[in-house]
């Protein structure tokens, strides 16, 4: 029978398809016998989830930093030890094999086997490690459940789930997964991002869905509505055929505007950057028309490895991104690593109760001179091949500005010294991202060449609002009178003293906000290259003059309600 | 030989005194043999060791949260169930009574006696368990080190050390410790903060303290210059005495500004008030003629427990505070904890990895619609007994306080119902903490009768800087023109609304900073009694008039150094 199951839209698009459904972990374990023809399948199932178990504990291994990762890590050590035992192996393989007993029950009875061993052992400290046994046991178990669909089998379908995590994302989307349904979750989420960004259709908080989908339903999902649809009707199918035709039709419609300008109906043009960091990124923001690269992040160089890159693989990283933009302007962000990011490098040292508030960005990189000095000295290089800018991460203050452009000028001559072909001028550029910086910008704004406001993480400072925080809810949002007049004062600001501006975070990527970033007088944007042309498309809607005049009631909005009703129209 | 030693000056006053000098811990251990009239020493010394390792697991544990807390958690406690091996134990008491080693070495033998028994079993995972011996050995072995110097030696003297925690603080000042040194440490760390509430002298960053002191050697500190005077000479001592002669003298002008007003030269009143938890405190405000208690913060009910206190718990503890003041107004500002405090009540689940960022102050009551709704209901019966008014911390939006203050109507409505004398209003205030709320400010000023502006969350949030995280160094600063600009704002909105406004941060309890929030139009005050003294006396020396003048040219400042420059006069 046709029910509506109603969630929020989190990811756009249409789906229809047959549905997959994950039911969340269920301890209880009851005497299951199988089939003589499943003990291998059953095998393997048990053996994938002994995978999954270990790669759980390599990642969480590596997520732990500092004192409480030595701590933590000796533990982890001995359960990956536990996990290899040959004795729990064979035994829990013998009993699927011999006793034809399901893997969950087969955990559950290697587990008492075991227990009784120890339970019967003199010393309290062995007594005490039966603990161990139940925590690997218990892990096994949970990736058993969370598995128990097995994974190749779900092409064409969607899938209804309890949660999801980001790393889940583009793996599923790989399976050729059509759409995902969760009970839980935010459209604020990293997956919710995440899945945008792969344009996979996404439905959160449809708290209904565990509780009324079966496997094999029919589902019609819509991830702009966040309306599922079980066994949908024929006035559903041609709601779904019309949405499609409209995506079809959409995608059409966007790729004819890849040699457009990015006009607002006014006549104003607006600088569309991309935020790119693989050659591919590049390739494609060159192909859509992006002014330039707005945001080329270096992180990704220095993390998951065990040494530095030196200045050579830094300089050829560079190099090819300038000259893969063919003459329009690369901004290079310096390093933007901190305790919140994962890295082997030893480059982050402190075991921070509060990363997000931590030594990270520009404050890292003056910290460490010498690291510092190197990819100034790369960038320098880089200069070489085509026009370049230097955007400074996590800046605080005027005084640390102003060490970054002593060191760069330093650097410059004396790379060029070395005969290196090396720009005249490098402009000099600070991330808005740290409310004091944002506030204190008039002391300031002279010191720099041009800004560049990045808003993920203006908005948790601002809020206190760490955004993968999902207990937190919708207190982390752009929607706030206070990032209104802050985004309005900064651009107001660097207009008036001549210095370009640019938003870099999510939030320019993003259509729905382009009207509320224009009201406050933003000609940049700065976005990942697979939302550029629905931008492009938004800020062609735009009649600049009409917007501009409404920003005084966007100013005086008290409440989210308010600016979400002035979003409306 | 005379050396001068310089350092940071983090808790005033001055000390002359013996040196006594703790070296970090060292791992090395060489065979020791120690005489027989010494070895109930050596027990002693061994088992205060044992105390202290079982203390810090089970502050360790105290500290960990959420899914962690768990995982680690019972590794801890496996550690602990090792410390308390009766075989070990008595182990390491033979080896020290009858072998008449030293703890350290009686610790390297006992460790590689069990390591034989462990390395010799057949099983892979029992083997692996010599991991957990040795690092509760290292503990141990950490903890004789730390405790080398005998705790009850120090009176009198000058503690000269690496390092020094909080913790340690209260105990070396009630052990008659005049003085510490510190080679490390900054003067914005919680210690000093606490060395200050202590009247502790304390200087940090000597960086030579550790190279040059030696046990016995004498000292003279002075905690204001940062200065540390290895074997003073006639002049030092001479200067030394004359501190002294100062401290006292201050110490009586103090006291006689008990029954004065807080006045300043041009006749301006100020208003003072307390933060205030403990009797002691409330006693003391009273005592002092603070205006009433503006901060009486309600964590402590709920920490360190198992349960949550009960309506009755907390009535009868606001009761005692109203009742403590005599009329004078109090203060209660909501339950401010999040994942950042500990508590074992149940109440933060969230293993959050930024938990300054995370569900705290409203966010939490908001969620915890219950326990919210039985703090409010104990503080509208105390409203009975004296004038109070609520205080909501962590607010982000006008939306919030809007919930609160329906919430609280609500509930006075149903206590006066139930027959409990109520006042008839309690005002209602925010805590301006969270930089969005001091921005967005027109917006909801409208919203609350009063509000209190708490740097030392405001600050941590606009600088994006741990004030705990001593990596950062002096990126954590009050002197910051983002600070002084929105508390400019602040107080100015409030003022134009004709809403009370006090800071009861840190900020506002150090006189040096009593000029610039003086020009920056404050007129209320919140802080501990135990500098309201000194508070007074500075603004006693303030021409209000002069400093309003001055306030321009402080908020046209650009760096810290210029507003080190405007506070020098």
């Amino acid at each position: 029978m046709r029910q509506v199951l109603p969630g929020h839209g989190a990811s756009r698009g249409s789906a229809l398809g047959r549905a997959r459904v994950r039911l969340p972990h269920v301890l209880d374990v009851r005497e299951e016998r199988i089939p003589a023809d499943t003990v291998d399948a059953e095998l393997d199932r048990l053996h994938a989830a002994i995978d999954v178990v270990r790669e759980e504990m390599r990642v969480l291994r590596h997520r732990l930093h500092g004192a409480l990762a030595q701590e933590v890590g000796e533990f982890l050590d001995l359960h990956a030890l536990l996990l290899d035992d040959p004795e729990l192996l064979q035994g829990l393989d013998d009993l699927i094999r011999a006793g034809r007993y399901s893997a969950d029950y087969a955990l559950r009875l290697q587990r008492d086997r075991i227990a009784n061993v120890f339970t019967g052992m003199d010393d309290a400290y062995l007594r005490s490690r039966i603990d161990d046994i139940d925590q690997v046991i218990g892990r096994i178990h949970a990736a058993l459940h969370r598995r128990s669909t097995p994974v190749e089998g779900l092409a064409g379908d969607i899938l209804v789930t309890d949660n999801i995590a980001p790393a889940e994302l583009a793996q599923l989307q790989a399976q050729g997964v059509m759409a995902v349904v969760t009970a839980g979750g935010s459209a604020l989420s990293h997956s919710a991002i995440l899945a945008r960004s792969l344009h996979l259709p996404l439905v959160v908080g449809a708290a209904q869905a565990l509780l009324k989908v079966n496997d094999g339903d029919v589902l019609a999902v819509d991830g702009t509505s966040g309306l599922v649809v079980l066994e949908p009707n024929a006035d559903d199918l041609r709601g779904h055929r019309a949405r499609m035709r409209d995506q079809v039709r959409e995608r059409r419609q966007l790729n004819r505007l890849r040699r457009e300008p990015t006009r607002t109906t006014d006549g104003v043009d607006i600088k569309l950057w991309a935020n790119a960091e693989s050659r591919a990124d590049v390739a494609e923001a060159h192909a859509l028309g992006a002014a330039g690269v707005g945001l080329y992040r270096t992180e990704f160089l220095f993390l998951q490895r065990n040494e530095l890159p030196d200045e050579e693989e830094q300089f050829r990283a560079y190099r090819d991104v300038v000259l893969g933009m063919t003459g329009r302007t690369v901004t290079i962000r310096t390093l933007d690593l901190g305790a919140d990011k994962a890295d082997r490098s030893g480059l982050v040292l402190e075991d921070e109760p509060n990363p997000a508030l931590g030594l990270r960005g520009v404050r890292l990189s003056l910290a460490r001179d010498a690291l510092f000095r190197t990819q100034l000295r790369a960038i320098a290089r880089a200069s070489g091949y085509g026009p370049v800018r230097v955007l400074v991460p996590m800046v605080s203050s005027r005084e640390e500005i102003v060490s970054v452009r002593r060191l760069l000028k330093r650097v410059l001559a004396q790379v060029r010294r070395e005969g290196h072909e090396v720009a005249d001028v490098i402009p000099l550029g600070a991330m808005i991202e740290v409310p004091a910086a944002a506030i204190a910008l008039p002391g300031f704004v002279g010191a720099v060449d041009f800004l560049s406001i990045g808003t993920n993480d203006l908005i948790q400072y601002l809020l206190a609002a760490d955004r993968n925080n999902e207990a937190l809810g919708d207190i982390y949002t752009p929607l706030h009178p206070a990032l209104v007049r802050l985004l309005h004062d900064i651009i107001r600001i660097a207009h008036r003293k001549g210095k370009p501006v640019a938003v870099c975070g999510e939030m320019a990527g993003d259509a729905q906000y382009a009207p509320l970033l224009l009201a406050l007088g933003l000609s940049e944007f700065s976005l990942h290259p697979n939302t550029l042309l629905e931008l492009r498309r938004a800020i062609r809607d735009c009649d600049l003059g009409a917007l501009r005049a409404r920003a005084p009631a966007l100013l005086r909005a008290k409440d989210r309600k308010s600016i979400e009703t002035w979003l409306q129209g």
